[in-house]
């Protein structure tokens, strides 16, 4: 797991416009107001009258329903009624009317009475946008900027199920990617010219199907519809592949309208298949400014603005009226700065008087003609603040890890036995390599501990020892989990020095110099000397 | 702060019998139950009669106490009183009695009616017990091995203060190092002669003052209890020097033994020195088995304890009474099992019949010399279970990390103008190098733009580009933030491929060319070149 986030970490952070934030997972209540979590992060749950369990409505009724997480708790009931759900724990069919619940888990602040309330953040995007106004100062205002989390992410399952695959704490990582929404995006899409991704585009009107092409053609033919989300896409899925993923094993499908958050314009779900069939393990969206806007509206804060710079500035020159001070403020007195700021937002200039002019305070006064002039201004407009769009990929990385187990488990055999061999991606595997004296005497036991010493002082590297047992029960129990690398001290490496080096893939073997094995492990890999 | 956990979790790990784990921090009661904390993570708290402000007992009195944390409710109060202390709100002195506090962040486990009572994990450590058996298995069971985590860790303070010294949510990092209390710990310490630690050793009766020694000598001198104490000081020394820490500004301060949990045998706060004065950052505690007992005793597994073989098996060759079956059986039916229980477990040959039984009911059973006869066994006893021992270094990670921003921060000046700059170390500066064009123009931008591209690709490096302000502006912003590195492009850069590389800590300059810039980055550090 931790070696996933930091090649997470570090395929964004080389990007050089990200930079990684931590924020705190407990959130003041206020946040998920704003955010719309405290009144809408919602599972409709089911309660059995005979028996009192409690089941999330959506998967009693999916096999009746394709999407069943889009309905509402009226429609939940009636397919239920409709198809004589009955409960999984009493085989009753006795339903209550299905209730939306909250999945956040809920704390107070403070240990004394009162406390405020809090929640245990639903996801880490929150962090992003509170702290926006930090992240443009670090990025010296220049959009596009992004900013990435790794943390944990809780959610108050009403029944969790399938393992690691959907649990109640969890591990994610997520990337805001601010943009201005009237810069046209341009990326450069040819690195995956060739590329075969497998999409399932909105089937508006007819049938869902997979299509293959590469990703510029889907953004050419508008099936992704924003080039920055086609960007992260095709970035994703090369995360994914470096870390061990099964290209074949991984595809995009595109939500459908009804599915879609209201203010999305586009999201891509990746799907990745394995013993539990296709699950969604990222979320490519396009929010909008939706997020910032709920946030500046909450707060009433202009730090969520960025400045956008005309071309051309824009120059103008206009009659506007002015108060004239002399006779307003005598004949108003306290309103008298009220009339004057009511003045000069009029847009368009009175001609007749006297006329009737209504305050900020809903008072209305008469203006007559000796209380105002018009004059002429001039004025340059250089810029304006606008609220950034933003291109949000989450990471589920525990469901992510659980698939390259499941792509890296192979079943073999052996001289007519069973043999397992975990293919995980030397960049994640949690030991790259074991070190393993060939007999635990003459030596070579020192060797092979001095080695692994050695070994260990590499940044970055797992090594451990294994010196118990055949050397083909040593090499299988590397292979079940998963080191790439087999080192063997043997005889020959008390006379000479070397040591044979055998590769997990295709248990093929080759004989290096320590200092060889040494030199290659510091630059990366021992993948270049077979 | 991702920097010095990764610099935290390979300076553990490279010692190669210590692995990382990650528990979750939503933890059942029953944990932490079992662990003592729902009935001891207490702070006291008083309130103030007058205008209901609640405040830390130990911090109103801390003037006129020595060690306030160490003081009972009663004590607390009685100090209040005698020292006329008053409300820090509202300056009147009108205490209601001091109350204990329990300092978790409470929640439940599950959405639904009821759920199950549970808090955020106040330490990491209780998942390194608690997955104990997997460690031991991970490890082969040979003991001492280790298990680190690093996290968030979770305090509901009553008043928080001193900024990031004292959090409700804080980066916990945690060790847990098991070993067999029957073998002596040899830790070769001769690495750290002549290094001199500051100890302030437990006064036992005299005064507590400062002495200066290598760690071998204390240990030696029985100042430090314990080998394996003695070691992980002096390693979380070299940890905090690596980083950046000033040594003079680290300190061991022994806890007195009323300042000391009673089970444990050793305990030492690693103190740091900045402008809050010696902070407590480090704790370097010998739990004894407490922790492993606490959670045996509250579970009655067995799968917390080690395997001792004996240098020698044990031959016994011993009498014991032996229930007769076919006597013992119809004499007393079904409680004849019970009974040839109690029969098998007397340490006793009885000699005189009959004699009385007691059963493990209670129940009292006549034995008279028909139902039993005496048996001559000889058994080998090759070993035992035992509880291990654990010795634990804490670390706070935010404290630390406000340490290393307090000791590379240097106001100097130049020019006659304040001038900063932040001396962090190489290994958790955020940025390890800047970009810098001369001057936006003439193709300097595309080769800085490009360069830092490059740099972007070596693995752990973090590299900005700056090209606004002058020169010497932007070597300022890069000393103020830390950036030990600064590459400048100009004019020669366009003719012969060389840069100046800025060294930050003496602002030296040496111009060396592009490949070698990236050569001396990818193995490690540019401080080889000057």
């Amino acid at each position: 797991m931790r070696n996933v986030q930091q090649q997470w970490r570090e395929h964004w952070l080389s990007k050089g416009n990200i930079v990684e934030i931590d924020s705190p997972t407990i959130t003041p209540e206020s946040v998920l107001q704003a955010s719309g979590h405290v009144s809408a992060f919602n599972d409709h749950a089911s309660e059995c009258n005979s028996c009192n369990g409690i089941f999330r409505s959506d998967h009693l009724v999916e096999e009746y329903h394709q999407n069943p997480e889009s309905l509402s708790g009226a429609d939940l009931d009636s397919i239920l009624a409709a198809n004589n759900v009955t409960c999984p724990s009493c085989n009753q069919e006795d339903w209550a009317d299905s209730r939306p619940m909250n999945l956040m888990f809920s704390t107070k602040i403070g240990a004394t009475r009162g406390g405020r309330q809090a929640y245990m953040r639903p996801e880490t995007a929150q962090g992003m946008f509170l702290t926006f106004p930090m992240i443009q100062r670090h990025f010296r205002n220049r959009l596009p900027f992004g900013a990435i989390q790794v943390g944990k992410g809780y959610r108050n399952e009403i029944s969790p199920r399938q393992g690691m695959i959907r649990q109640r704490e969890f591990n994610m990582a997520e990337l805001e990617y601010f943009i201005d929404p009237n810069v046209e995006a341009h990326h450069d899409l040819s690195k995956w010219d060739g590329v075969d991704f497998q999409l399932i585009p909105d089937p508006r009107d007819g049938e869902q199907e997979t299509k293959n092409m590469d990703i510029g053609t889907a953004l050419a033919k508008n099936i992704v519809r924003h080039a920055t989300v086609a960007m992260f896409m095709a970035e994703t899925y090369d995360f994914l592949t470096s870390i061990g993923a099964d290209p074949s094993k991984i595809r995009f499908r595109q939500h459908e309208s009804d599915e879609m958050a209201h203010y999305a314009s586009d999201c891509w779900d990746l799907e990745m298949n394995g013993s539990y069939g296709w699950i969604e393990c990222v979320g490519i969206a396009h929010r909008g400014c939706y997020d910032l806007a709920a946030h500046e509206e909450a707060t009433g804060t202009k730090e969520l603005r960025a400045w956008r710079e005309f071309d051309q500035p824009i120059e103008i020159d206009k009659e506007v009226v002015s108060a004239i001070g002399s006779v307003v403020g005598p004949a108003f007195k306290q309103q008298a700065g009220q009339v004057t700021e009511a003045l000069s937002e009029l847009e368009i200039i009175p001609t007749t008087f006297p006329f009737e002019l209504t305050l900020k305070d809903g008072n209305v006064v008469n203006i007559d003609d000796s209380m105002v002039k018009v004059v002429r201004i001039q004025e340059t407009i250089r810029g304006e603040w606008f609220l950034p769009h933003v291109v949000e990929p989450a990471f589920g990385l525990d469901r992510i890890i659980w698939h390259l187990l499941d792509h890296g488990y192979e079943m073999t055999s052996k001289e007519g036995e069973e043999y397992l061999i975990l293919h995980l991606s030397e960049s994640v595997a949690p030991y790259e390599v074991v070190v393993l004296p060939l007999f635990e005497k003459d030596g070579m036991t020192e060797i092979a501990k001095e080695l692994q010493s050695n070994l260990l002082d590499i940044k970055g590297i797992g090594v451990y020892y294994d010196g118990t047992k055949s050397i083909g029960r040593r090499y299988a129990r590397a292979d079940e989990i998963g080191v790439p690398w087999a080192i063997t001290v043997d005889y020959e490496s008390l006379d000479d020095g070397t040591v044979t080096v055998r590769r997990r893939d295709d248990q093929s073997q080759i004989r290096i110099s320590i200092d060889d094995l040494i030199h290659h492990l510091q630059s990366g890999s021992l993948q270049s000397v077979f």
